[in-house]
């Protein structure tokens, strides 16, 4: 018997990269001799905060919906989302010739929210938990009869998400370890397809916020944690893992870090001073967790991806007094 | 008789290209989908605030000290600078085995001076006008016996900050026009040369704040306009001409654009939100001036030098509020 839905592997990275390529920016690799020194390693950060829609996220959504057929893409995409993963479906869609609906939070940012509308999409709101979000996504999926295109566990999100640390291992050959930010999985699992397809010996590591940890929990005993309610500033990790993303992260990832708001808030200023790179707190968590452990690190090469760029700039001021 | 100050033409700025190169970056060139829609034309930004020290300044700095010989550098190098030049040459010297000493207004940013204490410079405080910042500079001069290596009024430095545009028009060739901040003119007369170089057709523009516009009136009357004290939040862009610059402007610039305050804030928070990239300023000006004149610049290729991104993160709720 088939499995229904199979796991995606490194030939799915190397087809979305194919498939999104006349879409999708190839973004830059940066560096910074004065986080170097802090960090003690050297640091190669993948700005996917310049990619389009100012976020990853777009990879994915990308390779999924220029993966349907014209009858699919006819009917609608659907989808939830914080932020970043619904402003890159309105989008994708558009490029398709097609409409999006995104199912987001009252929480989500006023910036995020203007994007999905500006991209054309229809946003239906409900509560930040996961169960609501599911709910609200259900009743949109039997009303319309659209096509979900869920924001990670998606075969074909996943792999598109492994395009920017394919990118990036193209760009800077022979890294040591990538860190990349965990939330629902999407973008980590992807990362592991990718860097294990091209070196195997390549160290995986997640960053996850102390206040929504649960990939953390669940790799620790072995089983997807579901349910509790995330409280960090990250608001694009508030997520939980899915059943396509666990297993991938189970088999490739060597370890999670974490990282509370404060040192969030702290090496996203420093990615703002020494980078001169406008981060969200999601993406700076990668250098707040590699500071944190610079014995895990020293001396190494490590590719970091800065997931995205998408903050309220009105929001500074209370963003900076939280650290 | 030889004329003792021979002004740079476009031979210096492809020697400094080669001068630099083992030090400064590439910087990249980006674009944004949104600000060209709502310019009218194709805007291609480069990105100095990238480069080393976080603004072009250091092209410069490197180039005229690396022209130095051993027995200069070892005298010591003083400058005067309300922070990026400062930074630049205090980096350039260390870089050259050598010291800095640098003339400050009092004014001058928190985070430039500590960038110039960072790299290693000894600061000398002084008031914020010209006649001010030259006496405190004639007497390091005297005390120190070393070497002044000018902000602006310098072959040496014009031809090295020229080299921004030589990159920005060997990876976009054929831009149509060009805009660049003017302060004391060395970033503007240095594009000048370089555009003119590759091809006299180009159009050249200044940037300049309404609150420091002694180029656009000095250039309107056919001469160089000093002494007027500056009102603007472009902490960069406060100096007048030189006597090496202005020529080179009045034979080379179509026009100055002007922007106010206002305008130079709202373009800002724009690259932050769009491009994604921390810019100051006297960087954000050159944006400013193009949406205030669209007229000028609809359907061309237009290049932007984003000039640097040393900006107080502190400040920032009251930089915007000044909007």
């Amino acid at each position: 018997m088939t499995d229904p839905t199979p796991l995606p592997g490194f030939h799915d990275v190397l087809a979305a990269a194919a498939r999104i390529a006349p879409h999708a920016h190839v973004t830059p690799v940066l560096r910074s001799r004065a986080l170097d020194a802090m960090a003690g390693c050297e640091l190669h950060f993948k700005c996917e905060n310049l990619q389009r829609v100012g976020a990853f996220k777009f990879r994915g959504a990308c390779n999924a919906i220029f993966s349907l057929d014209e009858a699919e893409v006819a009917r609608g995409i659907v989808t939830q989302s914080s932020g970043n993963h619904g402003a890159a479906v309105a989008l994708a869609a558009r490029l398709r010739g097609g409409t999006a609906t995104v199912v987001a939070p009252h929480s989500t940012p006023k910036v995020k929210q203007a994007a999905m509308l500006g991209y054309g999409a229809r946003l239906v709101h409900c509560d930040t938990d996961q169960a609501s979000r599911d709910a609200a996504t259900r009743a949109v999926l039997d009303e319309t009869g659209g096509v979900l295109v869920h924001p990670f566990n998606d075969a074909r999100v996943m792999a598109g998400q492994g395009t920017a640390v394919l990118e990036l291992l193209r760009e800077v050959p022979g890294l040591d370890a990538v860190v990349a930010p965990v939330s629902g999985g999407g973008l980590l699992s992807g990362s592991c397809l990718a860097a294990h397809g091209v070196d195997p010996g390549i160290d995986m590591f997640g960053a996850e916020p102390e206040g929504a940890r649960d990939a953390y929990d669940g790799l620790a005993a072995g089983e997807r944690i579901t349910g509790r309610r995330a409280d960090t500033i990250c608001d694009g990790l508030r997520a939980e893992l899915g059943t396509l993303t666990f297993p991938v992260l189970r088999e490739h990832l060597r370890e999670v870090l974490l990282a509370d708001d404060a040192a969030v808030v702290a090496a996203m200023r420093l990615v703002w001073e020494r980078l001169k790179l406008v981060v969200e707190p999601s993406a700076a968590i990668v250098l707040a967790v590699v500071l944190a452990r610079p014995a895990l690190f020293r001396g190494r090469r490590v590719g970091l991806v800065l997931s995205g760029g998408n903050v309220d700039l009105d929001a500074l001021p209370a963003l900076f007094a939280a650290s």
